[in-house]
């Protein structure tokens, strides 16, 4: 029985990995960068690409896939900030968006006229560490209500991004968190990780996250 | 491809069931209750679990199922606090604790000398839901920083739960949260659902929810 599913998992595993490399060629020959924004429930993914689409909105073409386990309403939130269609791809319970998924959505986006493709997982730590969705980086947010210890409790997520955003830099006056510590751990599961520390609410490191998104766009910052 | 795997899943969470209800015979012939704690990465189970310890281990005898992804870190954490011995489930990568594992860990458990069990499960809240584990009840915790639309976003959790923990209410003057707002959305999914609400940090609610934990041990509280 358990060899059984584990061989059928495998299968599905290949299956996606082949899957991904498609969206991977597709985003290649149009020379489009996309990230895979991934974290807990409740870390703020959604307001921060609110925010991200507020500001880089006029300047670059960004097209955003945003995926949920039963609802629209983060691509709905989203939709307002962009007068870009937002593709809303809603699992149907699943824990993870699939490369199937990514691959259907970029049917409707028209990447000629596109310069950065911005995925919103759904908010999980664990299982969207094991889908490569055919995305140049995954980025993984972090907020500091959930504590410094997340890097070491989820560590396959924080090995698996090369991003790492620290989100909720508005509450450290008022929970214990060692953001010091916190990256130490990360850096410990994941010495490669670069951080960017924001408040999506207040509007803190969002001049470096921006620069850093116009960067990707134009592809001089994943090397 | 995608009926044979849906046919193995099914499979799987049958086979499931069967050691929940196995589960289940044993703790009804202890005459032992067990609560599922369930939550997203962050929501403060560990702590919740660490306090309710720390006023009800010298009335109660509390056993405890720490389940993690990779480390035994909860399970260190909460052993602090109790003379008793505290059972870590590592999953390995998975996403949720199955009743394999609560059966395992039962079989080191004195239920003679234990008058209720709490399980922490893995920090997701999408996949555990779906996992019976032979609990007499799910208990959701959620957390103020994590926004009053979670109730909408993870109906499948808060369907199941009987229970909700609505934490880090110290939080509300420094974040945008409606706290009614998330009750009535909670009751939208699930009008049965009974909240509690609590700092664990601070100590607030904790009266009321020791209370409830108290009478789960005495079999009052679960009908």
């Amino acid at each position: 029985m358990t060899v059984r599913t584990i061989e059928v998992r495998e299968k599905v595993m290949a299956r996606n990995d082949e899957l991904a490399a498609e969206v991977r060629d597709r985003l290649a020959d149009a020379g489009v960068v996309a990230l895979n924004l991934v974290s807990s429930p409740g870390a703020g993914k959604t307001l921060l690409l609110e925010r991200t689409l507020a500001r880089l909105g006029g300047e670059l073409r960004i097209a955003v896939v945003a995926g949920d386990v039963q609802t629209q309403n983060d691509a709905d939130r989203i939709a307002r900030h962009t007068n870009r269609l937002v593709q809303a791809v809603v699992t149907n319970g699943a824990c993870h968006l699939d490369a199937r998924q990514i691959l259907a959505a970029l049917d409707a986006i028209d990447l000629a006229q596109t310069d950065l493709v911005l995925i919103e997982n759904v908010g999980n730590l664990v299982c969207p560490a094991s889908w490569d969705l055919g995305e140049a980086a995954k980025v993984v947010i972090f907020s500091v209500p959930e504590g410094e210890d997340k890097p070491l409790k989820y560590p396959k997520m924080f090995q698996q991004a090369r991003y790492a955003v620290l989100n909720k830099v508005d509450l450290l006056p008022y929970v214990p968190f060692d953001r010091d510590l916190a990256v130490r751990h990360a850096h410990t599961v994941n010495p490669a990780l670069r951080f960017f520390f924001t408040s999506a609410l207040t509007g803190e490191g969002l001049d470096l996250w921006c620069d850093f998104v116009r960067h990707c766009a134009t592809q001089e910052a994943l090397g």
